[in-house]
């Protein structure tokens, strides 16, 4: 066959060897390419490279791809262990979008799978898809979706562990939300992302995807976040559901332990080093809690702030305020918070501090404001994340009644989301 | 003298040998202790010990403190180079309170001098006291009242540098406020802080008011902000006034260079080392352009967020909001925030749009939430911090007119605020 038309016939799938013009060789498996001048070849590595045709010297199949029932026979791989893969959207499940030069959903199954061949050699795979959303747009109708998907996955005896792919904008909150909604949690439960689209080049949803099957099989009972530790290709860590925050725009290693250290670290071809204490894989089944009054909010104190915007919280049941420094507001002058926060806690709306420093703990007993303040009756979160506070509050709210019960409830260390042990001496 | 007399009527600022029961020896300066039983040594490393008075075997006076009008003369210090500092609060003008175990104001610069004397043997200072507050407490009134003292003590031919000692909490916001509101600088501006009050032990106060200094005498017409690189006592950084955030409740390294790094390293005995480029000391004048319009406000957006939140911002001229991902709000669905973002923007509100991540760079391009956010008007700040972005809407909003020159002020680089250069490689 001539190189031209042979090169035009190449399926996805098929791997192939290249030599190229100027005498180097590639050798890969053929994607999805949507710049008609480009072969796109995923390497062994697990990166991508594109190939201008023009200078392709000779193209070699290797072997051909696997056809339908084939494949299909694959993905049920009977006797390996079974995952199960709940897939949300996001990134991870998005490609290259030729016409805006954005991205689009990938809104098959079949269109995630045929970037990751390889993770369907060692588990069996079930993949479940409830919807395909960006994660900005998901709220807590969706998490109490997935922890009730989850929860079914966990509680079958054949499924070792469950996957969550979802879109990393508020991946840490759904992490978060698991976290206190799957009680005695007997299986890992493994929530993963990539921050660029699975046909590009850079992409780190093959070391991310690998990675979570590992954890997904491990000994680790906990809902964890898996993703890139550091910007090699090398390994991911495992971090704690309720202690995580996305840190950066873009990075593959976006996400980060905050005021703990990872889980563990987890390497592709299965090794794990443990890093911090965690609860093991057990028998039994894992109950699910999957409530959340959506009458909650978070709210940013910066300085100056008119204290007149509680009154925008009028109906609602619970706020999470970020404060500034151990948990201030301004407590003098004309804008003095604390009138307006009496006048809430007196309607019996729960509020709450967080610091928007985000590494470290709040202590209100340091300064008189800090005193002040928890006199009228605000709960202090100590080194929990205001993200992870807001989750909690709507997931309290929706069970308990009674101030002493809630404020109790707020303070009890449900799901790691203290650190008791939180030092001077760990990492920014 | 009996030893327990003598120990009695030891004066602060008196410099002392101590002999222990156990054998050991400890030299240093008498500070002010509220505990009846200790003598609060400060130490030539700039640490603090406490030592019980029951330990104690002898004391011996090295040294007598200085008095009246010899200190008063040595403030003045002719000859030496002048340096303004300017005092408004914050835990570096605080001490110990033992009646609520909390801490308290010093109130008058005398009492803030004893911590120090050391800093007054190598430059003339005068210290400034506007008012004494917390951070928390400031607002847009005391950045204009601090910039103009500043602007004064610059203009001074005999001043070579200002620092500013001011409360942690919210110094980040009074940082990005001088570096806009104080144009074509020619001196050093210095902020600085501690974490710890100066009568602790661990105080920071010694080291970052040390380092200041020899910033406030470098080569560097920048506004900046110094104080601890890492958790030793060893040097200093001077970070860039708008790319700068307080991001832990209490390490003494808790400012952090965010988007770029940090302009110099500085070591208390005067050395320093060049990392960024900045501006360099020159002669003239120092411009002031300390406007604020107050209607701004920053806005934090949480998944499921309900757009309603908007409408308590009638009234306002500008909201920074802080955007998830790459610049992504809700954008589907009954919670959908265009419409009421349109609504805004139409009434002449100006929209701008910062990272929650903190770290990185919006892009609205990438995926098509951004790409429809960016149509309806919305400017998108990249690489700008939410905190700084808060104080440069209010700044430019009290100078400019107009939509389109209000976009094209805030999308100019007036103060280091954006980092073009961002690439990957940045630490987090």
């Amino acid at each position: 066959m001539l190189l031209i038309s042979l090169m035009k016939k190449l399926e996805a799938g098929t791997r192939i060897l290249i030599k190229i013009k100027q005498g180097k060789e590639e050798s890969g498996i053929v994607i999805e390419s949507y710049e008609p001048g480009i072969i796109l070849l995923k390497l062994n590595s697990g990166y991508n490279i594109g190939i201008k045709k023009r200078d392709i010297k000779s193209v070699k199949i290797l072997e051909k791809p696997e056809k339908g029932e084939e494949r299909d026979e694959k993905i049920k791989g009977k006797g390996k262990p079974r995952i199960d893969i709940i897939m949300t959207g996001g990134t991870i499940s998005s490609s290259l979008d030729v016409k805006t030069g954005g991205v689009k959903w990938l809104t098959k199954p079949s269109e995630f799978f045929k970037f990751y061949p390889e993770i369907f050699d060692f588990v069996d795979i079930k993949i479940i898809n409830p919807f395909m959303k960006a994660s900005e747009n998901m709220d807590s109708g969706d998490w109490i979706k997935i922890a009730k998907i989850v929860a079914r996955s966990l509680n079958d005896q054949n499924v070792k562990g469950v996957i969550v792919t979802h879109g990393t904008d508020f991946l840490h909150y759904t992490a978060s939300a698991l976290s206190f909604m799957l009680r005695d949690l007997k299986k890992p439960v493994v929530l993963t992302y990539s921050q660029r689209s699975s046909d590009r080049g850079s992409s780190d949803a093959r070391l991310n995807l690998l990675c979570s099957v590992r954890a997904a099989l491990s000994d680790i009972a906990e809902v964890m976040l898996v993703g890139h530790a550091n910007s090699s290709d090398e390994y991911c860590y495992a971090l704690r559901g309720t202690k995580v925050r996305k840190m950066h725009t873009s990075r593959r290693d976006t996400f980060r332990p905050i005021n703990c250290k990872p889980l563990m670290k987890i390497f592709p071809d299965g090794k794990i080093e443990k890093i911090s204490e965690y609860k093991k894989r057990e028998k039994g089944k894992t109950k699910i809690d999957a409530v959340f009054n959506e009458k909650v909010a978070l709210l940013k104190f910066y300085p100056g702030q008119d204290p007149k915007i509680l009154d925008a919280f009028k109906g609602y049941k619970g706020i999470v305020i970020e404060m500034s420094g151990l948990g201030h507001v301004i407590t003098e002058g004309k804008k003095n918070w604390i009138p307006k926060l009496k006048q809430l806690i007196g309607k019996g709306v729960v509020v709450c501090a967080a610091c928007q420093t985000l590494y470290g703990r709040l202590d209100p007993m340091v300064y008189s404001p800090g005193r002040e303040l928890e006199k009228i009756g605000i709960i202090y979160l100590s080194d929990m994340l205001p993200e992870t506070a807001l989750v909690k509050l709507g997931y309290v709210l929706a069970k308990e009644k009674g101030k002493e019960r809630i404020r109790e409830a707020m303070l009890k260390n449900i799901a790691g989301e203290f650190n008791p042990r939180l030092g001077e001496d760990f990492l920014i």
